[in-house]
C-alpha cells in the first residue's frame, strides 16, 4: 500500500488515512492544541522530506489547520476572535521585512457560490499600496507603515482562458510583491469539516486542488515569490458522500445474519481502498460536481469575514 | 409497495419508477414527441384523479417537460429557437383574457449560484405593469397589449424570514393578477437531467418541492389564482449519486464468485427500496446538501435567458 | 414666499432654506446636541402642526439625523460605536410590545450602487421570524424574544412593475407586522451631507421622496402600521451643483467693476428663488440623473453595516 | 486661445470645441455618415500628426464613433444589427495574423453601476484560450480557428492598490497577446450623448481618461502591444450641467432689459471660456463625482450584450 495517494486538499485529513503507516519516521509529523476554552482546535502538520511527500502526495511544508464548530455559524464576536488567532498563525508565515509587499490573491469564481470565498476575501481588505505616504498621519503610518497591501481576483480559466498561474507571475513581474497570499475554496473529504476549518499552508497551491482544479500549481517554483496558502474546504467530493452512506449500509449489513459475511468482506477493504474503489465506478460526470450545503451563501460571507479581518488585523498593527 | 412514495420533483422521472405499475389504469397518462429534427424531446404527464395522485404523490394537473441535452451548452441560436416553442407550451396554460394580468415570481436564492435560477429570469423580464398606456405608440399597444406584467423576487426564508407563498399571497391581494408564474430550480432524481429538462405544470410549486423545500405550497389554494410553475433540475439528490454508484459496484460484485450472492441480496430490491435504504442511512447532514455542476454559473445564466426571452416572446406579441 | 416649498428629503436641511421665515411660531422646532466627544452631531426636527407642514412641505412627525463626517469612512471601531447610538434612537421609535414584529423592508434597486442601500441593509439582517422557538436555547430566547424580525427587498418599479407600497401593503396583510421599517438612500441639496448624514423619522417614506422617487407613499395611512423611516442621503440633486457653482460665480463677478452690478441683482434672489430659476431651466432629462460620489461602492458597503449592525443589536437584545 | 485644451474623452466631442479654429489645417479629419437608414451615424476623427495633438490634447490614432439614440433602449432586434456594424469597425483595427492572440480588459469597476461596463462586457465574452483544439470539431475550428481569445477583469485601484496598466502589462509578458481590446465607461460633455454613442480608437487609453481616471495610461507605449479602445459614455462631468443650465439662464436673462447687457458680457466668452470658469469655481469635492442617469443599470446591460455580442460575431466568425 505504500504507493497509495489519498486525493484530499487538507492536510489534517492525512491522519485519518495515513494513521496505519506509522508516519512519523515516514518524515510527516503531526501535532494539536486547543485553544480558546477548547472551543479552538489547533493542527500543525509539518511534511519533512520527500519520503513524506511520497507518503502524503503533499509537498514539504508547514500545514496549519484551525477548527472550530462556530466557524459555520453567524456569532460576530467568535469570528471576531477568531480572526485574530488566525492573524498570529499568518504572519508568522510571513517574510520578517522593515516594508513588506504583499499581493493578495483571491482564487475562484465569483459567480459560484461554494467557489467564492477567494473573491469575497479579497474585496473586504484593506488596500493600501495605493495609499501615498504623503497624506497618511504619523499614526496611520506607524501603525500600517510596515505593508504594502495590493490583492487581486483573478477570475477562474473558463472566463478568463488564463491560468490564475499566469496571471499571478506576470503581476509578480511587474508589481513585485515579496509574498503571496492565495485564498481558496477546498474540497473536503469528509462532511463535519465543511466550513469549519482553515487551512494555512506555507506551500502555495498545487496543482489539482481547490474546488475548480486548478491545472497549474501556484507555488514559489511557478511565481518566483513564496505563496502562503489559506484554504477553507467549502464542498465534500461526491466519492465521499457515498462512502460514508456505503459505510452506514454494511453496518446494518452486519446486524444481519445473511448478510453479515458479505458485509465482512467489504469490511476488510481499506479506506482508502474503498474510496479508491468508489471513485472507479462513480459515474464520469460525478467527477464534474460538487456536494454543498444549501446555506454556503451564508457561511461564504461569514468565513470571508473571518479571513479578510485576520488579514486586515496584521496590516493595521492590530496585532 | 403500492403505498410507496417518490420524492421526485420531476413528473418525467415517475415514468421510470412507476413502470411497474402499470399506470395508465392509475390515472396517469404519459405521451412523448420528438420535435425541432429530434433535438428536442417533449413528454406531457397528466395526472389525471386521486388514483394518480396516490401512486406518484403529484397533484392531478398537466406537466409538460422540454428535454435537450444543448440547454446546458452555450448555443445562443439553439437557445432562441427553443425560447419559442416554451412560449407556446406556456401560453397554452395562461387565461385566455382581453387583457391578462401574469404575475412572474424568481423563486430561490440570488445568492446561491444553484437556486439563482427564478431570481435571474425576473431580472430579465419584460414587465409592463408600469407602462402608461398613453405613451406607447399603437403598435407596441396592439403587440403589448394583452398582458399586463409584474415581477418579484421574494427572496428565501432564511433571509426574509417568510415564505414566498405569504408574500405572494399579499402581493395577489394588493396587485390582484390573473395568474402566477413561479419559477424554481429542482432536484433531479438523474445526473443526466441537470440543466437540461424544462418542466412545465399547471399545479403551481408543492410543500417540500424545489432547491430550497418550499414548507409552504404556492398553488391555486394556497394563493388565491392559479399558479403555473416552471422548473429546472439545478441540482441532484445526494441520495441519487450513492444510489447510481452502488448500482455501479454491485455490478462489478456480480462478477466475482465470493460477492455475487450478495450483490444479488441487493439487486433484488426495487429501485425504489434501494432509494428508500440509502435516504435512511445517509448522514442526517447531507441532507442539507445539493450537489452541483462546477460550471452550474454558466448554465444558470444560458438557461435564465431561455426562459425570460420565452415569456418575453409572449406579451411581446412574439407568438 | 409663504407659499414656496422647498424639495429635500432631509428635514434638517430645512433650517438653512428656513431660516428666515421664524419657524418655531410656525409649528417647527429644531434642537441640536453633540455627542462622542463632538463627532456626532444629532438634531432633532418636530413638525407639530399643519402650519409646520404647509411651511415645511413634510407632515407632522419626529426627524432625528444623526451628522458625523466619519460615516463616509471605513473606520471600523468608529461604525460600531454609531451603530450603538442610532439603535437607541430608533429603538424609541418601535411600539412598545412584549412582543414586537417588525418587517425591515430595503427600498432601492440592487443593480444600481448609489440606490442600493436599502436591499444592503437587509442582506445583512439578523432575520428571526422563521426561527423556531422550540430550538432557541433559553439565554437566546430570552434576548431576542422581544422580537419577531421579517425583512424584504421588494425591488423598483422599473423592475417589479408594482410601488413598493403595493408589495409592502400586501406583505402587512399576509404577514401582521406592528410596525415597519423602511431603509432608503435620499437625495441630498448639500454636497457635504453626502453619506454623512443618517435621518430616522416615523412619518414613513412620503410621496416623491428617495433616490427612485416612490410615486406612491409608505406610511401609515397607505399600507395600515407606523412606518419608521431610515434615510441617508447617497446623491445630490443636479440643481444642488449648478446652484453652488453659480454662487462660486457670483462672488467672483463681485470682484469685477463690470461685472458687480449684475452680480448683485442674482444675490438679492433669495436662495429659494435661485434654486427654483435653476430648476426650471436646468435641462429635463438632468432630471432624470443624479450626481453621485465616485467612491460610492464603498460608501454604500460601510453605511449598510451601520445600519444593519444598528438594527441587529436591537433585536440581539444589546440595548 | 489657441493653448486651450478641452477635456473629454470623446474625439467626437472636439468638433464642437474645436470648430472655430478650422481644424483640418491643423492635423485633425472628421469625416460623418449615416447608415441603417439613418438611424446611425458613424464620425471618423482622424488626429494626423502632433500639430492635431496640440490642438486637441487627443494623441495621433484614428477614431470611430458609433451613435445612435436606441443604443439607450431595450429594442433587441436592434441591437443585434448594431452589434455586427460595430464588429466591422473593431475588426478593421485588429492585426491581420494566421491567428490573432486577443487580451481583452474590462475596465472599471464591477461595484459602482455607471462604471461597471467594461466587467460587464468581460463576463459575456466568449473565450477561446483554454481550448484544447483537440476536442473542436471541424467546423467550430474553422470558424473560430483564428482568434485565442482571453479576458480579465483587473478591477480598480482602490480595491487592487494597482494600475490597471501593471496588471495588464504583466498579463501581457506571461500570456503574449498580438493586441489588447480595453473597454472602459467614459465621461461625455453632454448630456445627450450617454448611452447612445461608443467609440473605437487605435490610440488605447490615456491617462485621466474614463470614469475611474485612470492615472497610467493603457496604450503600446505602456504595455508593449497595440490597444484598441473602446468607451461608451456612461456619466456627465458635473461642470458640464453646470455650464449647460447657465446657458439657459443667460437666454432667458437676454429677454430682459435689465439683465440683458450683463448676459451679453457672459455670452462674449467662448464655450471653452465659460467652461474653464466653471471648473476653477465649482467646489472641489465636485471634482470626485459623476452625474449620470437614473436608469443606468439597465442601460448598462444592454449596451454590455451589444459589446460583447459584437466581440463575439467576430471570433465565432460571424463576419
Amino acid at each position: 500500500m505504500q504507493e497509495f495517494k489519498v486525493r484530499t486538499d487538507l492536510a489534517v485529513e492525512l491522519k485519518e488515512d495515513v494513521a496505519a503507516h506509522s508516519y512519523p519516521e515516514n518524515g510527516v509529523s503531526f501535532q494539536e492544541e486547543y485553544i480558546y476554552d477548547g472551543r479552538i482546535k489547533v493542527t500543525k502538520v509539518i511534511i519533512e522530506n520527500s519520503a513524506g511527500e511520497e507518503l502524503t502526495g503533499k509537498p514539504v511544508g508547514k500545514y496549519i489547520t484551525v477548527e472550530a464548530k462556530e466557524l459555520s455559524q453567524q456569532d460576530t464576536d467568535f469570528h471576531r476572535d477568531i480572526s485574530e488567532k488566525i492573524a498570529v498563525y499568518i504572519k508568522e508565515l510571513l517574510p520578517k521585512k522593515r516594508k513588506c509587499r504583499v499581493l493578495v490573491v483571491g482564487l475562484g469564481n465569483r459567480m459560484a457560490t461554494p467557489d467564492a470565498l477567494g473573491p469575497a476575501v479579497v474585496d473586504n481588505l484593506f488596500i493600501t499600496r495605493n495609499m501615498d505616504e504623503q497624506f497618511l498621519s504619523e499614526e496611520l503610518l506607524r501603525k500600517c507603515g510596515k505593508y504594502e497591501v495590493s490583492g487581486i481576483v483573478p477570475g477562474v480559466m473558463a472566463m478568463t482562458g488564463m491560468e490564475s498561474a499566469e496571471i499571478v507571475k506576470g503581476l509578480v513581474k511587474t508589481t513585485k510583491p515579496h509574498v503571496v497570499i492565495a485564498i481558496d475554496s477546498l474540497a473536503a473529504r469528509n462532511t463535519a469539516r465543511l466550513n469549519t476549518t482553515i487551512q494555512i499552508a506555507d506551500t502555495g497551491i498545487n496543482p489539482g486542488s481547490g474546488v475548480g482544479n486548478h491545472r497549474m500549481g501556484l507555488t514559489e517554483e511557478s511565481i518566483g515569490v513564496p505563496v502562503i496558502a489559506i484554504g477553507v474546504p467549502t464542498v465534500v467530493d461526491a466519492a465521499t458522500i457515498v462512502n460514508d452512506t456505503m459505510e452506514n449500509i454494511l453496518d446494518i449489513f452486519s446486524l444481519s445474519d445473511k448478510l453479515k459475511s458479505m458485509a465482512q468482506v467489504l469490511k476488510d477493504f481499506s479506506p482508502a481502498e474503498k474510496y479508491a474503489l468508489i471513485r472507479e465506478v462513480i459515474e464520469p460526470e460525478i467527477g464534474n460536481m460538487y456536494v454543498t450545503p444549501k446555506d454556503i451563501d451564508e457561511n461564504i460571507k461569514s468565513l470571508s469575514f473571518t479571513l479578510s479581518e485576520a488579514l486586515n488585523i496584521i496590516w493595521s498593527g492590530g496585532i
